[in-house]
């Protein structure tokens, strides 16, 4: 994007949720200098997120002088409640380009495109595949970087976070490190990638593939592919496994949060999570044969224990159970596991 | 379809191959009397396919007169030799209705389809997903019926075709058994379907959940679901571990072809096939916790070996490998299989 970008945050509704407000959260995280305020009218006036304003109507918002309004909702399925659609015109008519994560291609409505047409500004689907996207080829078994992939136990537990501190670190230490977006909130933040989520399904070890391969054209010597989903997630665990083995990792960081023990946001469960020790056993038992991923590390999120003591217990439980090294990047630095994961490069 | 279907199916350059040519070989199996010629002018003038008469050219076709062309050959990636263009508008002047199963839809071509309105016929895209198609909910799990799914060690090794035979089988027993088609091929012979390999990524459970919940609308008790590629195909596989958790199966049939050691058709190999007892611990280690698949019997595709004594011989090594009943549908009847099935069913 030429000029800065100065984001008005879609949140209506979901500005407090941990789960659908994740495209919000990972943005106000990574790329807090580019937000200038947060909209949802179910808020109190004068609250914050992240040190940002919390306005309930656009008209408020305008007084931080933003120019693109970001949905910042993933929704199950990636569809717009009716209701979102007058809130984007109201947005479109203030001048606003739009950011769109979701399944619905705003670019795709004739009425918006007209309105956005008539008002020049600009609809940008962030999860619109590439239209020459095809099956995988071999191409990314033959990449000269390190590819490491994020897996983990549930959704929305903080696989992207993990693969972008871990890249952070890795940068830091000098090394040609690179973040590989695969989901709208990573595409987002980085301004490159495909959402394989929403690619052709016989195209998803494709999309992957392309990215491993983009991500070492722009200089990455180690590449940090941001996971989705979950093998035992039953929605979505197809896109989880096109991605793993279209991705082809030499390494996989496990994620999982402390205290969770069912996938959540599914049907016809109880969908219980496996111990850790059976999670690896099965991420390490589904890689290729021709490239045999190993797991380096546990990403622990501990964002459920209050208390650092309980933090670090259950992070030398999640040691002991699977005798890797782990961690909580977030809450204790990324230095530990990309040691793990150095450790294995050699 | 209203009127008796007579196809003209369009099999240029493919007709002789049993990868590519693997629309055609299923119709002509199936629907062998809706079948009025095959088109291919890289054949000899008098060559037939499964009794079927191979022509040249649209004006040799038009003297079986057939009313539809369906797109007979399966390309990787499910895209369109440009050649092919040129064919099917010839089709369309001829008058004749076009079924395609490759991933570009005809009917988003406004060249074909404006000559399609003008010549009075239909554009049939097999692999055009429901528009109102999202993410799985649940209801999978509570199709009260006993669901078997096809898996297998490759694409191509006659999944469908396994189904197929036992699902016919289980109805001569007088069975209320359905066939679930989930790809173009099994769509064109049954007549309904979703093809999985072609809705969003986030969809494909939610595809197969819908296909169980109809197979059992339809009076299904006893469901076949078509499976596609496999869990260790490089290209493949998040189709397969989609449809694999979406379908919720109770039982899966290992399909395997005899003397095939690697997968075939993709680049970036070796892609080494495990044996038959390592695969059979792979589908069961990654059935979902909540509906834990079992194998029930293994389908051997053993139309490489020439002597049936080798075939029997191939089926009781594949006996001896896993523990599990074993047989070629095909070659020796599907009945041993549905014992299998029945068995576990209880």
């Amino acid at each position: 994007m030429s000029r800065e970008t100065r984001y008005l945050i879609l949140a209506e509704g979901f500005s407090a949720d941990a789960h659908y407000g994740k495209t919000m959260r990972g943005v106000l995280r990574y790329r807090r200098d580019d937000v200038a305020v947060i909209l949802d009218s179910t808020r109190n006036a004068g609250d914050t997120e992240g040190g940002v304003p919390v306005v309930r109507t656009v008209a408020e918002a305008k007084e931080h002088a933003p120019n693109t309004a970001l949905v910042g909702v993933a929704t199950q399925g990636g569809r717009f409640p009716p209701a979102w659609l007058d809130l984007l015109k109201e947005c479109i008519e203030e001048g606003l380009d739009i950011e769109n994560g979701l399944h619905v291609f705003l670019s795709e409505d004739p009425n918006l495109e007209e309105l956005a047409h008539r008002h020049g500004v600009e609809l940008r689907d962030l999860r619109k595949p590439p239209r020459d996207l095809s099956t995988a080829t071999g191409a990314n078994l033959a990449v000269p970087a390190t590819i490491v992939l994020t897996v983990g136990s549930d959704c929305a537990i903080g696989k992207m976070t993990v693969s972008l501190e871990l890249d952070r670190e890795a940068r830091a230490r000098g090394i040609e490190s690179e973040f590989v977006p695969t989901g709208q909130t990573g595409i987002a933040i980085a301004g490159w990638g495909i959402a394989v989520d929403a690619v052709v399904a016989d195209f998803i070890a494709g999309a992957a593939e392309r990215l491993v391969v983009e991500g070492h054209e722009r200089g990455g010597e180690l590449l940090w592919v941001e996971g989705q989903g979950s093998l035992i997630n039953p929605v979505y665990s197809g896109v989880t496994l096109g991605l793993y083995h279209g991705s082809t990792p030499h390494l996989l960081v496990l994620c999982h949060e402390t205290g969770r023990e069912e996938i959540e946001g599914c049907g016809g469960g109880p969908h219980p999570i496996p111990p850790l020790r059976d999670l690896v056993e099965l991420h390490e038992r589904t890689a290729l044969p021709a490239r045999q991923a190993k797991v380096a590390a546990i990403a622990l999120n501990t964002r459920r224990l209050v208390d650092d003591d309980d933090a670090r217990a259950a992070i030398a439980a999640a040691e002991n159970e699977t005798g890797l090294p782990a961690d909580d990047p977030v809450r204790f630095g990324a230095a530990k596991l990309v040691d793990a994961v150095l450790l294995h490069k050699g």
